[in-house]
């Protein structure tokens, strides 16, 4: 019989339930391997198709006139974009009914010009280049004295979100702090004012001298499955030493990124069988109010399980998979 | 082009991004209609098969003994409980990582004995059969002092988390209020200590003024799509006069809710060709201190748009179809 345990993520304060023991519910798994479904001749964002994807914004070449052939990373604007650049930061209170305009930055980073290549199958060096992409977006981003946080994040496969099969991953700048950022923040806020540290430092030494849940210490870069894993095999990597944001990571350090994250998702595939995944960067809020408390991560969450009535109805996700388990299947 | 608001929860203050406009997404909705994949003979949940499913907790039968056919709703325990009455409430604080047993409750409510009938088919006094099974299951369930709240879901169809076809909601006894919970209590209690009011009784006295986002409001249980709706066609059934419990309402009150739950749902299956679909009874905690703030509802929450990286690192929804137009479609 499963025996499954409450635990509260150190940081969030926020519940999960993780089933311990061997897991029964492997057959649940919606292991449906990431397919290729749309026709590369219509893939707006393959090279040769420039003009459909959007004029750049950032790319990086090795020669020849932007917006043609020739790129190995480009940047766009999202199409369907969920912030604008154009719109009025206030707008008036509207009683119960509070309301506006969408204001901020929404971009699409395209990983590699071929239509079938997913990120983490990409060498290390061409991997590099899409969080440089980030990087470099995010240092522009934070000029404008509008916004307050920025966000990355990814969608591999249907099963993830994705709408469109080639490689790519996107870029948000919000005029306000997102739920999911925010209660973090929060988290840390209070910890620091507490413990006078970085809840993530803290966790890092815990982490480390417990052992059971690291994957990779191998590096300046960690990967450890969390104490609190909202999903079967959920991988956060962060910088071993205190860093607020990602924005300040060197060419180094995201090249140790890139590695591990690589290692790790060689491992998520074989174990998963190719499963969908999302990634998700969070990085401290532009003010540096928040630069002490703290500590910037990338999360990697496969997708096998769904999103149910529980997790609408009780916020608590539940994972079939214990973080000590999926550690010692991902460790390499 | 489609524009985006960001829309404020008036409860919870959560951001979700509505596309306003004509919606240009809808071909990318998963349309995946519900199919039935369970061989009707291993199903564990038909009647005849009694024994797999587990011994009942309640029933409503014509006659014949316990735990054989002749029922039309059935409680049993969840074969794969998260939370289970065996457990100790109080664990000791363990630093950074905090578990506690998952003690509860969890029980499902086998809806119809028959393989293929979805709850929303059901003839309305069988449904309300249904919100009779769970108002029974809440009245025992309040009397064990060591719960705190009790969530009820239902999950319809595989991409709504669904793990059989058989018909069945779940019920779940938590010692803590869970978060999704928490958030909406906190911000209703912080309404009435600052209004004097219920937010919940307010926003019906809104949203009836305002009209666009209203789909029912002939009998006392209103049918609503929220204004910071989360999904396409997301639906609020909700008591129109003050009512802190779903336990405390009425057989009458459980039959109106019956006949609206059907008439919604038939328009949704219209709209949205037979989606799958989350339903979350939320009520006031056991302990009575929500009751002036906190106001029962019932959520629909249609699932032809997924949970993505946008979800996971942001916490906003992105809302394809706005509230003013999932109502004016769903309005009979």
């Amino acid at each position: 019989m499963t025996t499954t345990e409450l635990r509260t993520d150190p940081i969030t304060g926020r519940t999960v339930a993780v089933d311990l023991g061997a897991c029964q519910r492997r057959d649940d798994f919606d292991l449906e391997p990431v397919r290729l479904e749309d026709a590369p001749a219509q893939c707006p964002l393959s090279e040769g198709r420039e003009a459909e994807a959007g004029p750049e914004i950032l790319a990086w070449r090795e020669g020849g006139p932007a917006n043609a052939p020739g790129w190995s990373v480009r940047v766009v604007p999202n199409r369907h974009a969920m912030l604008r650049i154009e719109g009025q930061l206030d707008v008036g209170p509207n009683g119960l009914f509070d309301g506006r305009d969408g204001l901020g930055a929404h971009e699409v980073i395209v990983e590699t010009p071929i239509h079938d290549q997913p990120l983490h199958t990409l060498d290390v060096d061409r991997v590099w280049r899409v969080f440089w992409a980030w990087r470099t977006r995010m240092r522009d981003l934070e000029r404008d004295s509008r916004f307050v946080s920025l966000v990355a994040f990814k969608n591999h496969g249907r099963a993830a979100g994705a709408r469109l099969d080639h490689s790519h991953s996107q870029l948000t700048a919000f005029p306000l702090v997102p739920p999911a950022l925010a209660e973090k923040l929060r988290g840390a806020a209070q910890y620091l004012s507490i413990q006078g540290r970085c809840v993530y430092c803290d966790v890092i030494a815990e982490e480390l001298k417990d052992g059971r849940r690291v994957i990779s210490d191998q590096a300046s870069i960690l990967a450890i499955a969390p104490y609190a894993s909202r999903v079967p095999f959920e991988t956060c990597l962060m910088p071993r030493s205190h860093s607020a944001r990602f924005e300040d990571a060197s060419d180094a350090t995201l090249h140790i990124l890139a590695t591990t994250f690589k290692a790790v998702m060689a491992r998520i595939d074989w174990a998963l069988e190719r499963p969908a995944y999302n990634l998700v960067l969070h990085t401290a809020p532009l003010s540096g109010e928040a630069d002490a408390a703290f500590h910037w991560h990338l999360e990697i969450l496969p997708r096998v399980t769904r999103y149910s009535g529980l997790e609408w109805g009780t916020g608590v996700h539940r994972n079939p998979v214990s973080p000590e388990d999926a550690a010692r299947a991902l460790r390499t």
